[in-house]
């Protein structure tokens, strides 16, 4: 077939490879969601910050998982003066430049937010885009875990503010100073391990996707995509010996040990215990006996970081998220290198069946961390900052598998058809008046909800073609006015959703003829009052919006 | 200076030449604006669409003035299988992508509409960016220019719906197909000849900008920017002889001119009667007198648009816009080479001050028209379409100047102070449950208006900082609890709006500690009552927005 396809003899219209396009009932879903994560983030004083989607390649710095990838896993381009430039591939690090070059005009601590496109130069795969959507929440100038636990509470509100039940969606914590901790004490501490470190950080980031035994060979000499040796692409490892990988995952899944024998396995999912109200969970036993009383214990790192996570945890049970919404997970480490404290992640627990239709659980929507050193890479002070990102799109798949998604059907317009083409400009003049009729209130101000009035536009010689684009475009009334009905000053209007219910229940073709199918006759003067009243039967019927054309 | 200054050893914090931030009154004016736009177009039956900010440099095509920079003006790389990818430069390219990759599944005609940045890689300048938002409507499978008269009302509208008052405002419209028989009739017709009548187009563009006497150079020889031989760049010209830049300009500026003797100017502006509602305005004397009438009128194509141009008119006045919103003006190009028939523009006609000190009318906020050969370029078939975009920078930056862009002051958040930074599992608690109160109605529901409630997340040291904080972010009321009020069960709440008042009135320094400047100490439970008692007085003050928190 490919080595026989003839040369196109024009251009081929196709989207970009890994970039898709967006239709309507997506966009209104994904508003209606943004507007919801909006509400949150502002109630707890966030405000919105846009930045272009361009920033100097050396603003921007390289702190991508696929740095190893050409281009480093990002879009660049070098502008007409050399300098070169590449497209954002996240929300935080153009922040950390913004608030560097306005750093004496913002008020400290400084909260924003904002929701945009960013880029990933990646090879694109099922549901893995090259351009999609972030919605982050950033405080900088908070030096305390008071603001990391914050935003971990925040995250939880836009969970259940977007209407994911409490119990299906987690808000795990960690601390990269407990991680960073660990790799010392097992020998991968300095500055000449700084790259081994970030092979391992990314390695354990994909626990949930390889299981232990792909993140073992991650850790050690590497991984072939396919599973088996020469299948797909090989992922260099972090070179760990097998004494250096056994410790280093007995720390990242003591999450799923017993408390009381931290060297066997639970079998029930623990994480609902962590953060019992009455201090009797299993996060102080989980951190003291299994990690403080094990050999890490003695590592400066490792106990600065519990302490902050103790006390990020202490700060969710006070203001009431201890209730297994806020959870401590030593395998919660986030992709990205910039970290330099407390991590947290949004993990959605229910399952969804993926593409090699498995059961797996949904996982992470999002999530965020410390990064204290990000704005201080421009300044010369240091600049402490926390905050988080959600994945539009995935969290928008996810509503979408709890049905949480709005994504009500619209009203269709109302449309004047085209029966003489000599005269559109009355057909014209007709949709103009009952647009102002219908979008506007006895006041002369717009109404709550839009009620779109069309003339059809398309080739009007068939008739029926323009019912079937009415009936296509879920079109409420359809408006009718032949040579006929012009000389008796007479229009017609025709309820469609009447129409298709009466032609469901009349069998007799003169009763058909009849009730007309839901078609009347008034006089012009009429039209406005005729179509109000239909498209009020309708919302009436449907018990939708009561206030639009009503 | 410039050569003396030292190597930074740090990153240089800075937005990328020609691109900006934007901040949060910006983006909520923006939004306000958008919003009213979007309900103009969706009363026209205009769905949203979305396409990805790249696209196949091939699929894009060059239709761009600046073809002849570097990069033809467009942003492009190579993608990792050689293909070559671009940013959009534009809403329209794309559009005609996506109908004719996704032809069979769309109603047609089909009306859509979207808002995003497009990117120009060009040299940026005063007012210039390199990333713009455009806000496009467009209808595909329209072939009459019924469709185009409708654009243009829909464009006035949106005039209209903006608060830009009638007279303030005009939609230009003219042809393509009058402007190709005029440049056919003098000599440029035919395929050799295309490039230069695209150069033609583009310096007609420009008669706004630089005059009859600027045009007259680009039209012949040339011109140099500085004005002068050798200043500035040079935009080569035409090379069109003076007979004929003399015919073409007769055409162009035919506007300008006295109907009853073409070849005399007019003193005043002569828009405002082209559209006479009895037919007796301009427009017909224009177009038959002074074109057809002309020795163009033997050409077909100016006949064909010329009729055009007058159906349009009909439609427009038929429908109530004939009162000087849309009228006509052989003077309307527009810059793109893609149109094919009628084309249109938005002007604002108020004066503003130019970077040069000097009055100007506004001039453009957007235009489009019609492009019946942009969608079938991918398809074996004719694809008529037309349509518009407004430029949403321009357009605030014009709502600005008339006052009439919505950038309400809003109200800042409820701040709850740090006295005891031991004590933040307490204040956060305050906080979250004032957020709760303050956002939620009797019924649980969320109100309408957030009202923000922060804990202060910075150095919480000297206490004088957090008032300076949130007097800085505009804090209606401060939540203050000490060791003291602690003990005994009680809480601090401070209107700062009052406080503002009685520190101005308050001469006496004993009367200023008695009235505590708007300070009261209420019960702990008694603070989400006394903080919304405050809130109401401060909403009844300013009379504002009565139902936030009241």
């Amino acid at each position: 077939m490919a080595d026989k396809k003839k040369k196109p003899s024009r251009v081929q219209a196709r989207v970009p490879r890994g970039f898709v396009d967006r239709d309507a009932s997506d966009l209104r879903a994904q508003d209606a969601m943004l507007t919801k994560i909006r509400r949150v983030y502002e109630t707890y004083g966030f405000e919105p910050v846009e930045t272009p989607v361009f920033e100097y390649t050396d603003a921007l710095g390289k702190f991508l998982p696929d740095a190893d990838r050409p281009n480093a896993g990002v879009f660049s381009l070098q502008d007409d003066d050399e300098a070169w430039m590449s497209l954002r591939y996240d929300l935080t690090a153009p922040l950390a430049r913004y608030v560097a070059e306005n750093y004496e005009s913002l008020p400290k601590p400084y909260r924003s937010y904002r929701a945009g496109y960013v880029f990933r130069n990646e090879k694109p795969g099922p549901g893995r885009f090259r351009q999609f959507m972030q919605f982050d929440a950033d405080i900088v100038g908070a030096p305390n875990v008071s603001a990391d636990a914050e935003m971990a509470m925040m995250m939880a509100d836009t969970m259940e503010a977007l209407g994911i039940p409490r119990g299906q969606y987690v808000i795990r914590v960690n601390n990269r100073k407990v991680l960073d901790g660990v790799l010392e004490a097992i020998g991968l501490g300095g500055e000449e391990n700084a790259g081994r470190r970030l092979t391992v950080l990314r390695a354990i980031d994909k626990l949930d996707k390889f299981g232990p035994e792909g993140v073992k060979l991650l850790l050690g000499t590497g991984r072939w995509d396919g599973g088996q040796e020469g299948e797909g692409d090989f992922t260099p490892g972090a070179g760990l010996d097998d004494a250096q990988t056994k410790r280093l995952l007995w720390f990242v899944t003591v999450a799923s040990r017993d408390y009381d024998d931290p060297t066997k396995s639970k079998e029930i999912d623990p994480k609902f215990d962590y953060l019992k109200e009455d201090g009797s969970g299993g996060a102080e036993k989980l951190l003291t006996t299994a990690i403080l009383d094990s050999d890490y214990g003695t590592n400066a790192g490792v106990i600065e970081g519990i302490t902050e996570l103790i006390a990020i945890r202490d700060l969710a049970i006070a203001s009431g998220y201890g209730d297994g919404r806020i959870i401590l997970d030593p395998s919660c480490v986030r992709g990205l290198e910039y970290y330099t404290g407390p991590v947290f992640e949004a993990e959605l627990l229910f399952d969804v069946t993926n593409e090699k239709g498995q059961k797996v659980q949904f996982g992470s929507v999002g999530g965020g961390g410390r990064y204290d050193g990000l704005v201080s890479r421009f300044m010369s002070q240091p600049v402490p900052a926390t905050g988080f990102s959600v994945g539009v799109s995935r969290l928008m798949t996810a509503l979408k598998n709890l049905g949480r998604l709005d994504a009500a059907e619209r009203t269709g317009p109302v449309v004047v058809t085209v029966m003489d083409r000599g005269r559109m400009a009355d057909y014209q003049a007709m949709a103009t008046t009952l647009r102002a009729a219908l979008n506007t209130d006895e006041n002369g101000n717009p109404t709550a909800t839009p009620v779109p009035v069309e003339v059809f536009q398309g080739n009007p010689k068939q008739f029926g073609k323009q019912l079937q684009y009415a009936d296509r475009r879920n079109a409420p009334v359809v408006v009718i006015q032949g040579g006929d009905e012009k000389a008796a000053g007479k229009v017609q209007v025709k309820d469609l959703a009447l129409g298709k219910e009466l032609s469901a229940e009349i069998t007799d073709n003169a009763e058909w003829r009849e009730a007309r199918a839901g078609q009347e006759m008034v006089d012009e003067a009429d039209m406005v009052a005729a179509v109000k009243a239909i498209l009020a039967r309708q919302n009436g019927r449907s018990g939708g919006d009561a206030d639009s054309g009503a």
